[in-house]
Formats: C-alpha cells, sequence, structure tokens
C-alpha cells in the first residue's frame, strides 16, 4: 500500500505554503482555461443538462441569455439540450461559483496567483446587495443590468487599481488579519472587504481625477458589499486547494462542491474525478417571513474555502456569525473542534483567537473522515425557490462521497 | 436614606441612551471649557506639580515647551512651581489624555457630541505609529515635528472631512459594529479604525484635487494606526459618562483616571470629587526586551471606555487581545463575565457575540464593587522609563477608592 501519511502531509505543507496574491481582472474568456463562448459554468460537479433543476436550471438559461446566446429561455433550453450551449462544471475551468455560479465568456473574474506553487484560481464578482441575483437563479432586466453594471464600471476600476499596485494585493496577510476580526472568510467577510478596501483607496485617489464617478461608484460598492471579498477568499482558496491537486497517494480532499442535487468531492490522489451523493438538509436559520420548504439547493462551490481550512473550519474566530446562520458560541466552538480530527495539521500563520492562536485545521483526510464518522461542516448561504437569499446555515457533507473516494483510492492504491 | 437603585437606573438610561457623533475638530483653547493659555492639561484627579513625576512630570514639561510657554525645562520647571505655567486634570476640562494625556491650548481635539444629552467629550489626536510621544513622556524634535504635522496635516484634514460629513459621523453604529468585530474599543480598535475610514473616503474623494497631499497622507495615517479611533472612542465614552454625572442619589462611577502615583474616581452623585488611592501593579505582557523594572505609570484616561463598558468590560468581544497584553481568553471570558456583578445593566447595542450577544455591562455600582470584592478590570498600554509604549496589561481599579467614596455617599445620604 502507498504511504498516504507522506503524500497528505505534502499536500498540507502545499496548501499551508499558499500565497495568494490578488493579480488581474480579466474576462472569463480570457481568463479560464479552455472556456469557449458557448460555454455556461455552473457550480458542481457537471451533470447533462435535464439534470439541472429548479434555480439552477434557471440561472443557466439566465447566462446564456445574458451572454446573447439564446433569444429566449425556450431557445436556450433547446440549445442546451442539443449542445449548441454547453453547460459544464466550474472547476475544470480553474474557477469556483457562488451558489449557482454562472459564469460566461464575458463576464469579468478576479484572477488569485498562489505564487508558491504558480498556479491561478479565479472567481466572479460578487453581484451586489440586490435580493434578485443571477446566481441565485434570477434572470431579468434588473438582474441584466446590474452585471453590466459589473462589468461596465466596476471591474475595469477594480482592474485599473489592481494594476497600479504593481505586483498585485497579498491575500495572506488580508486573511490572516481578517481571522482576528471576526472572519471566517466564507459567510463572514466584512472585514477581509474592510481591509481589502483600506489596500485600495490609494490606487483610486491616483485615478479619481481621470474617472471621478466610476472610482466612486467602485469604492461604494466594495465598502456597501461585506460579501465582495469572499469572491476573493474563494479565487484563494481555489488556488490553494489546487496546489494539493494531483498528489500521488493523497487522501486529501483537493475539491469539495454541490449542484441543485449532489456533493461531490476530489480526492488529491485521484486526478479530477468526482464523487457524489445526494446532498444533506441544511441547519439553517431563515430571514423573517421563509420557512423550510422555501430553502432550494442551486449548486455551491463557496465550500473550496472550507477544503482550505476556513469557513466552517474557522467559525469559532467568527462568533458574530451565530446571529447570521443561528447556532450558539459553544456549538460553533465544538463544531470547529471536531473538524481537528479530520485534518492533517493546523495552518501555521491563519489562526483562531478563542482557541488560543491555534492554526485553521488544514487538509481534510478521507481517512480520517471515514474512521471517525464526522462530517466536514461548511456555513452556507441559503437560496429560497424565489431567487434569492432567504438565509444561512450549516451544511455538512455526506460521508457517502467520502466511502466512494476511499473505494476508489483502494482501487488504485490497495487498502491499507 | 435615598434610594440609589433609582438614581443609578436613571445613569444607567442616560449612558446606554448615548448618541456620540464625532462633529468637529478644534483647537483645545477653542474647544475645551476654561480652557486658558498658560494652562497644560494631563491626566489623573490634579495634584500639586512637585507630586508629579519621572514620565507624566516630563511630558507636562514637553507640553509647555511645545506651547512655547517656556524656553527650557528649568524655566517650565520654575514657571509650574510658581503658577506662571498652571498644570491641572482633563477631566474637568470636558476632555480625556491618553497615558500622560498632555492638552495645551494650540492642540486640535477631536470633539464628540452626545447628541441625545447635549453634552460634548473632547480628546486630542493619536500622536501616530513612532514609538516616541508626548504622551508617553518624551518630548525632543521629532516628537514636536510630529506633533506639527498632526495639527498641520492631519487634523485640518479630518476637521474638513467631517465638516463635509454635514452632522457628523455617528459612532454609536461604528462601536456596535466593531464590538462583533474583535475590538473592544479600548486596547484594540482595529476595526473600529477600518470602519470610520470608510465613512471618511467619500469626503476625502471630495477634497483629493484641492489638497492631494494632505488627504492622501491623512488616509495613510487614519488607517496605518489601529490606534487611530481610540481617540474618538475615548471622546465617545467621556461624551457618554458625563451624562451620568451629578444625578443626585447615584452611586455609578462618573470617571475614572489614573496619575503617575494615583488611582481616581467620581461617583455620580457626589459631584466632581475625586477619591483616590495608591495605583495597584498592573497585569503586564511586555514587548521583547523589557522587564517589569521597567514599568512606569505615566497617567492614564482611556479607562473612561471601562467606565461606560468598553474595553476591560467587553474583552470577550476582542480575543485577539491576548496576544497583545497576555491572558488566555478563558480568563478573559471570565474576567468579563466577572463585571456583570458589578454593574447597573446590560447595554442594549454593544454587544458580546461570544456571549450569544449579550450587552456589555455598563455602570459600575460603587456598592456592588464594595458587597462583592471584585475590581473593575481594565486594559492597558504600559509605558516604559525611557518614554515610550513598552507592553499592555491589565489594570484593577483600588477597592480603596470606593470604599472612600461610599463612605462620602454615605456621609451625604445616610447609610444603607
Amino acid at each position: 500500500m502507498t504511504d498516504h501519511k507522506t503524500a497528505n502531509n505534502d499536500a498540507f505543507e502545499r496548501m499551508t505554503a499558499s500565497t495568494p496574491v490578488f493579480t488581474e481582472v480579466l474576462t472569463a474568456g480570457e481568463a479560464l482555461p479552455g472556456m469557449k463562448p458557448n460555454v455556461v459554468l455552473t457550480s458542481g460537479a457537471p451533470m447533462a443538462w435535464d439534470q439541472y433543476t429548479g434555480g439552477q436550471r434557471d440561472a443557466v438559461i439566465g447566462g446564456a441569455l445574458f451572454e446573447g446566446l439564446a433569444s429566449d429561455a425556450a431557445d436556450a433550453d433547446k440549445k442546451l439540450k442539443s449542445g449548441e450551449i454547453i453547460v459544464d462544471g466550474c472547476h475544470d475551468y480553474g474557477c469556483v461559483g457562488s451558489l449557482a455560479g454562472i459564469y460566461t465568456a464575458s463576464m469579468p473574474v478576479l484572477a488569485v496567483e498562489n505564487t508558491a506553487n504558480g498556479n491561478v484560481g479565479f472567481c466572479n464578482f460578487f453581484e451586489g446587495p440586490s435580493p434578485k441575483r443571477l446566481n441565485y437563479g434570477t434572470y431579468d432586466e434588473e438582474v441584466r443590468e446590474t452585471l453590466l453594471f459589473v462589468q461596465d464600471v466596476i471591474a475595469p476600476t477594480v482592474a485599473e487599481a489592481v494594476k497600479r499596485s504593481e505586483g498585485g494585493i497579498p491575500l495572506r496577510p488580508i486573511i490572516r488579519r481578517a481571522l482576528g476580526m471576526g472572519d471566517e472568510m466564507h459567510s463572514r467577510n466584512a472585514a477581509a472587504t474592510l481591509l481589502f478596501g483600506r489596500e485600495m483607496v490609494p490606487y483610486l485617489f491616483e485615478m479619481l481625477a481621470d474617472k471621478p464617478d466610476q472610482v466612486r461608484q467602485t469604492y461604494a460598492f466594495m465598502s456597501d458589499s461585506p460579501y465582495f471579498f469572499l469572491r476573493l477568499s474563494m479565487a484563494a482558496a481555489k488556488a490553494t486547494a489546487d496546489a494539493a491537486r494531483n498528489i500521488e497517494g493523497s487522501s486529501v480532499v483537493s475539491a469539495m462542491s454541490f449542484s441543485c442535487s449532489q456533493f461531490s468531492i476530489r480526492l488529491g490522489g485521484l486526478g479530477d474525478e468526482w464523487f457524489s451523493a445526494d446532498l444533506e438538509p441544511a441547519q439553517a436559520k431563515l430571514f423573517e417571513g421563509f420557512g423550510e420548504s422555501d430553502i432550494e439547493f442551486m449548486g455551491g462551490e463557496s465550500v473550496i474555502t472550507e477544503t482550505v481550512g476556513l469557513g466552517g473550519f474557522a467559525q469559532a474566530a467568527a462568533f458574530t456569525l451565530q446571529d447570521y446562520q443561528g447556532g450558539t458560541p459553544e456549538d460553533m466552538a465544538a463544531l470547529n473542534r471536531s473538524m481537528y480530527e479530520i485534518t492533517v495539521g493546523e495552518h501555521p500563520e491563519y489562526k483562531i483567537p478563542y482557541f488560543g492562536f491555534r492554526g485553521v485545521p488544514v487538509g481534510i483526510d478521507a481517512f480520517k473522515v471515514i474512521d471517525s464518522g464526522i462530517q466536514p461542516v461548511m456555513d452556507i448561504g441559503i437560496a429560497g425557490g424565489d431567487g434569492r437569499q432567504i438565509g444561512a446555515g450549516v451544511l455538512r457533507a455526506p460521508l457517502a462521497c467520502f466511502e466512494q473516494a476511499i473505494g476508489a483510492y483502494n482501487d488504485k492504491y490497495g487498502s491499507r
């Protein structure tokens, strides 16, 4: 049998040595390896078009319409069925999707380079504070205008600012500090958004005379949306997790992802194969006026943050989240502590003040998950069937994914 | 006997209803009631000049020199002895001093109005990141230049920005949010500084074309110094605590303050009389290279934050502080919890996430302190004899102050 511990330590070292740097803004067509004009990317292990349902299906159709690939929803559906428009999974194109996570070729993406490893992760932009968003399954004139505003005003301004920074904005120091300021980098990015804004202001000052309106609008957009930084956190996590891809013998999870129906994982030692199982219900706290029956899964790849030891794996750094996603501080600390039992080690620099500055637990070992029966926990936004966020909560990765993955691992490498 | 509970509830209501708003920047001479050109204000209940020793004495002399009231230190000493220059206590002039806390007439101050009560609190500006600062007992050409930079560049720029805000910058929402982001508003103001910076940027954008250098320098000064906001927090706390002054029958502490040798308190029902006792040693964590014997008290009135339920009374909101001032999260939570036993009630809006959003404990009741023997705890910066910050720690208010205060209370109002 292969010594998975050495491989896992390698995965752990590569993830914790990662130095994500926000380097540029590009279009998805320019940035994403393999991206084509007729492709719509969505969250989760890729499925056949007819398996996408509800809000995620609507979101893919919305993406096709936004990109001008179809004249109306029926036309988009026909073309998606025929393969004239291709629906595919974000992860295979170097990016990760928030909720439904729609990417089309013209949309702007944030590029985050893991300079320690030379690879790049991408994420698209937060759509802004409106509850109606494409990534929550809604597409109409209002959503289209917001997407165009992001494309025409926010993205070019952020692009120019980061270009002026010469070398990009290092995100590791921002994440390190934000963990000491109540963020866990998934459902809470309030401090990181402010810290990032602070880094951008000197460049915005330089640009103000030439582009006064764009600069003002962009600063307001960035600072009014505590979720602005989430997209950079996701791109950073993707660039970090990808450093643990394709490590011979590794049983460390290199990606987690879900679609409208399936939760999926990849292991570093098993290439790009997904191991999937039905989603389990989330433990949700819903906004006023919504009930359990309103909850609808539409996909989600922000769980890449948990893959690298953040989000639910750092929730004891973010007790303020209890207000948003429920639970008590004691529950949050206990859940967070249990994640140390299924991970390889502790991050040397990302630390949890409440745990006496213990490093966040990094590197989910599928063997440890199976042996302990402890499911990885994730802090997620909850979507409603009417196409908007209706709450937040805690999701657990199904054990069945890990059982399948370990089965495949044993087939390839021999049983322990 | 007087019903102190009703009076104390009144004090509590007035403190928790306080709405501090940063309204303007003025000179101390313009702003402080009773301020005169030959006055140097310092921290603590006022003492005769010959009782000020060490760094606090040096700081007062430095203030006199900065203001041009004397030709050299010997001249300043002579004039302070003769009364030609007057040394007095900050609190009687509506302001509070950080460490030695020097104010002279030409220095700029931040004005914070408690709009719910109509009174105003003042604090001077953070001197910047250099370890050599007047308020840590050092005065030389470098310190003088920093003070002039603050006076000539930072203060006028902040003054114009706040004027442009029309109505000022409300601080209550900033404090509320910062408590959810790891600040306790005394030894940690990292989030509040960022939140305040975010409020200022739109006005700095407006001013950039006219004053490009000043705006850039001011933004850098504000955002590089996590202590920038402390001075606003102190002015807000002073404006809040003063709302609990002069409430007939109140046994609630309306001010705490210390000099180089004495710790002093005031009670709301006993006018402006100070009750003083010798300072107790602080539980300190010192920066690399310093030892206990380097510690020197030079005064401090940032403990006005504890007077209104922040700082040490909110330390469980700021576990990151353990890195800076020592202690474990468990100790911090226990100390913080014990403060509920000596206070009147819980703030309706300033809350501690780790305590399940329990409001911070507000209104130190001297009777409860005496009955329980629990001393108020304060998060403080520690000064060294060489005139700089050498660490941070936890200070306890001496019980003897409270015994004297209760003695005077009983003399005035009759024993319980």
